[in-house]
């Protein structure tokens, strides 16, 4: 596998978070969405941001190195309530922040609240996309994730993934970004509805690394959807994903599983020397068991 | 990765088990070896063979499509032990077996012993141990892992084990025996001692594959040696390996981390359509759980 340009991001705080082959997975806490969270959309239509601050808390503790931030709620006010999450998680946590949103009158609002280096998600290669919302990626010297799809759709074709890909980053490099800055999301489907789902995203990524040089990242969850054992399927997911070159996800820290892999895969590839993460989560794991 | 041939094991039932790049990842069953067994070592001792009886059963159970058979008590009957293993377990179960010493006349006397096509653990690139253990090989028509060390030991330098490698590959092919024939262990060292274990794996894996064809196996619990939490440690180290083209290994279906990784892996390598294998697996845990 060829080597890729690092990702920087930075929290409001001056904090770097470093994303490349050299460096631990970076986890992108997935929690702050309430997309099939009635309590969390409940909690955002009245102003109630308590739910966000114990989920950033606890992805933080958990250890999520950036956080992803989502508001989409349809018929709500989402650049009033993506807006007041950045504020506030930004204020609470010291790492930095991905803002996620499919609207980019939410991204336009929020993005410019928002201290340090910012990660933002998403752009698609379908042209107007790329054309109103790669001049904001621009101006406030963001990151940003390009997903594999554009007018026509999410193919299971590699090959068209990949030129989706493609077309995300020579666009980015028209507007001026950083090729580090761009980092593309191959797109996981449903395992359980498309079985080359797998295989359709390692092969993509092979291209993609090879080719365009950029990190990778992808919804982790969306693999295991509808399927039993989901944990359990994507912690093996993000571990075959690791091995093939992606070095960073969005998904939950808090789902043991998960966190497991990723700290065995990092421990497996040489990123934790000795083992001291293992052995450290191993530990907390135990002393949680016995209620100490 | 490039494509290898199917190695094509057969049970002395006459029941064959294919490992390749489009089949489900074959787990030769390792407890049946009395290393670190205190209770089955003592059993052995006696001629008591009502544990190896048991592991046969319960590990078939569990999903181990080979089995493998070590017998070495150092000071005991290992020529005896190993074929009675052999008789046992080739009456038991209907699936080949790995029959496993570092004594050439334990293989030289159990080999003969044995049904169906087995496979033959190990050679290494010693060439006192080739010149003995190939001709048998060829003889009895089995198939053999090759270990990827020779006299000067174990290399942690990926070139110096694919050197290896091709020395075990190149003179079995001189004794006529087939490519496909070869498995070879490219040696999984803990990685608690050695940080690079995991990377020179791979390496040395993708070496092997694309120059020599031939597939890969390993003894995966060596990995975790040392550290607290093995079993998801092999677990993530054996999704690792099977993205990298490992398509078998010696390890314990019985230890659920290690059974649902490889389970998953299938699935999203699209060798369990709609995933038929992962929710029986699921199922049978349910309701192992409720007590049913």
């Amino acid at each position: 596998v060829s080597e890729v340009a690092n990702t920087v991001l930075r929290s409001n705080g001056g904090t770097d978070v470093v994303i490349g082959d050299a460096s631990p997975f970076v986890i992108i806490g997935e929690r702050i969405n309430p997309t099939g969270r009635k309590k969390l959309a409940e909690e955002l239509k009245q102003g109630n941001y308590e739910t966000v601050e114990a989920d950033a808390l606890a992805q933080v503790a958990a250890g999520a190195g950036v956080l992803d931030l989502n508001a989409g709620i349809p018929g709500f006010d989402e650049v009033a309530m993506l807006s007041a999450m950045v504020k506030i998680v930004n204020d609470l946590v010291d790492v930095p922040i991905c803002i996620d949103s499919s609207t980019p009158e939410a991204l336009e609002a929020a993005v410019p609240l928002a201290g340090g280096k910012v990660l933002i998600n998403s752009v698609t290669a379908e042209q107007h996309s790329m054309d109103r919302l790669l001049p904001l990626v621009a101006e406030h010297g963001a990151a940003v994730i390009g997903m594999a799809n554009d007018e026509d759709g999410i193919s299971m074709d590699p090959d068209v993934r990949f030129a989706a890909a493609a077309k995300v980053a020579a666009n980015a490099e028209k507007h001026g970004i950083a090729r580090e800055d761009v980092i593309i999301d191959p797109l996981a489907m449903p395992i359980g509805a498309a079985p080359d789902a797998g295989t359709a995203m390692i092969a993509t990524m092979r291209r993609i690394r090879d080719e365009l040089g950029v990190n990778l990242s992808c919804g982790a969850s969306n693999i295991s959807f509808g399927m039993p054992g989901r944990h359990e399927i994507d912690a093996a997911f993000l571990t075959l994903m690791i091995g093939a070159g992606m070095n960073t996800a969005i998904t939950n820290p808090l789902h043991r599983p998960v966190k497991k892999a990723i700290l065995a895969a990092d421990l497996l590839l040489g990123h934790d020397e000795f083992g001291a993460e293992w052995i450290k989560d191993h530990r907390a794991e135990l002393e949680l068991a016995q209620g100490s």
